[in-house]
């Protein structure tokens, strides 16, 4: 399978752009197609990294609108647990297609996901085309007896999910350090690191959770993390709003990844902003992500990264704060390798890229970075690839109809819509 | 020119839809169409009222992208400055175009508008098929020469304005009041009182502002603004960040209105967020609007009202404060009549609304407003609608590609692009 872009502007120069084998195997002005290769033409449009979504609980998508506005524990009790109770592999599976059309739609190529039946969500994810890191979500509710029974399922379940496909990888997601055990934990310790694969878990989204962390444990969550050997370069940190600055040195050292999520801190009110500045000042790797649709409720990364900037700005009394350069690396993963960066368009990479027409009415006039950020919508995106599948053209994505019905199929089942 | 909606949804009912002379002449289950209308199909698509935006500087669509995360000093002095002092009406005209067409694609049907050449402001906006009140923008510098030769030529100005077409109010519009001096401010006051005609001023948008109008008036603008006859039902007054307890209590009383810009004041930075709740209990009319390209960077209400309910729910510490249904009714103009509010979808009422599709992968499972407000961005919409006009139908705009390359032109010939 090989695939031609022609005429298409990188960086303002019209270039050509040849995938081999999912990789991209030439890319320049004068780069020319091969026989048999299929040909997009990117006339008019302009070249760019796939996004990627750092956080999210993609089959979420079920309950987007489904008891927005109340208080978190009445959300949690009486919308959300009764529903996931009820849950199946299969729903799973259709929110997670569900969510992929609306990632491929707004131009996210990978995202970082942490969900019930694992297994279903990577199917999901194979078959919709896109890349994920998907977690096996662990809680054992600090009860030493579901703690053992919860481990020893966890590595079949493991050495399953890690066989899935190439565009999946596999690891474990203790959900907080509120609702996972400390034996739990250090267990996840040592199996990420045998196994080699990361760590995803929740992690100072709120101030109560760091109160009681202090109370449980003595000591700020991430010094506890990393007593019990949970904070590597493998760890993915979501949230971090409150990680203070001894903390975020801490994270720094470790090389470990917060993902920060502007839109669902601000939805679920919080209170606080995570400290971007200074987390950069101590080297922590940063990505971005939407949480799920249940708090947000979209999965549209070109509006959470202007959320990003702004709230920034804010936070710092500063409208020269996060500049659209410094907020566009951090959506396209530049500013965390761990997750699997997508913002290198170069010979040998992975190609996965964007195409987006360069005179719609938002995009002009000025730079286009600058209205990247802050003037765009994910509706901006015309072409989605990824490995060098074309998953969507001219912002059609076969068989979306069928998801979408599905979907709403499992919705409906769960009393939802 | 009649025009028929066929089988659309409001509040999940089909419905069918009758426009004459610009107003719905029927709306409900069985209306049929006339012989000679226009036939719309809303099969899978649901019939909203369209959006209001408060506040903006249409034009400065030219400026998008120039010039952004810089300090607001240096923006104005080094960059928007210079080249407004180069622009000709020709460049409002073909910027207020380019802001339409945005606008129009993103569910806008009311602007309020305040820009140099105000004329070619309302041409733009007569052509366009929107409405608008626009301003005739007054800055005296505080220099009473100046100010005299500045009313003169306003009550011409105004008459003119005064003239245009049906589908645009005239307004006087004083800067603010650290550019407007206290005569000017109170013969504002007399003019608009004279003619019946709206204020729209800048107030309250930095607390440095507040402070500058304490030193120099002695009273808050509020009050300061009272005291000139300038706070009244007739006034709207842009952004109100920082109006305490006592001056909503009597912006309240006088029956003015504040239009809240949340994404401009994140972006400047200008460190508070309008106290809406506050302002509600003493029963201020709201609304919603963008501000200008140029400190945005985009006209999409639908993602401005997502900004609006989340910055509300941070900024009370609540995630059930301002929920969907109230941000909805914010951004269609109903906590604000004084605005001309778009909400009333009624026989009798202006014939503005919007189609959208239904089934899109954002907008399903759930609440239709929950997602509109959280999920949407304004690429939803796939029919405009304004005085029984069609402006925009399955996304396409006539005429769009030669707005778009007219205000390109005149953003090359400014030295911007």
């Amino acid at each position: 399978m090989s695939l031609f872009v022609q005429d298409v502007a990188l960086d303002g120069e019209s270039v050509g752009l040849r995938v081999e084998g999912g990789t991209i195997a030439a890319l320049g002005p004068g780069v020319e197609a091969a026989s048999g290769d299929e040909v997009l033409d990117g006339a008019g449009m302009a070249l760019l990294p796939g996004l990627v979504n750092g956080h999210t609980h993609a089959a979420m998508t079920l309950f987007r609108g489904f008891g927005d506005d109340l208080p978190l524990m009445e959300w949690l009790e009486h919308r959300i647990w009764p529903v996931e109770a009820k849950l199946t592999a299969d729903d799973v599976y259709w929110g997670t297609r569900l969510a992929c059309v609306e990632m491929i739609r707004t131009g996210t190529v990978r995202f970082w996901d942490m969900y019930w039946h694992p297994a279903a969500v990577a199917r999901a994810v194979e078959d919709a085309g896109l890349r994920a890191t998907v977690a096996l979500p662990l809680i054992d509710g600090l009860d030493e007896q579901r703690a053992a029974t919860m481990r020893a399922e966890a590595t079949t379940a493991l050495d399953a999910l890690e066989e899935t496909g190439d565009q999946v990888g596999a690891s474990l997601g203790p959900h907080a350090i509120y609702t996972v055990s400390e034996d739990s934990l250090r267990w996840v310790a040592e199996e990420t690191a045998a196994r080699g694969i990361p760590v995803q878990i929740h992690c100072s989204e709120t101030e109560d959770e760091v109160q009681t962390c202090v109370a449980a444990h003595g000591a700020r969550p991430a010094h506890y993390l990393d007593r019990l050997g949970v904070l590597t370069d493998r760890t993915v940190l979501a949230h971090g709003v409150w990680l203070d600055d001894d903390e975020l040195a801490l994270v720094g050292e470790r090389g470990a990844t917060v993902v920060t999520n502007p839109v669902s801190n601000l939805k679920l009110a919080v209170g606080g902003v995570f400290p971007y500045a200074k987390a950069r000042e101590h080297g922590v790797a940063v990505g971005l992500g939407t949480d799920g649709a249940a708090s947000n409720n979209s999965l549209d990364l070109f509006q959470d990264v202007k959320f990003l900037a702004l709230t920034q700005k804010q936070e710092a009394d500063d409208p020269a704060a996060m500049p659209a350069t410094e907020a566009w690396a951090v959506v396209t993963g530049r500013r965390a390798p761990a997750l699997g960066e997508s913002g290198r368009l170069a010979v040998g990479e992975p190609a996965d890229f964007l195409l987006v027409p360069t005179d719609l009415p938002e995009l002009v006039p000025g730079e286009l970075t600058a209205n990247l950020v802050y003037a765009a919508s994910g509706a901006v995106v015309d072409t989605t690839v990824v490995a060098g599948r074309v998953l969507m053209r001219g912002g059609v994505i076969a068989g979306a109809d069928e998801v979408r019905a599905k979907a709403v199929e499992s919705a409906r089942r769960l009393g939802i819509t």
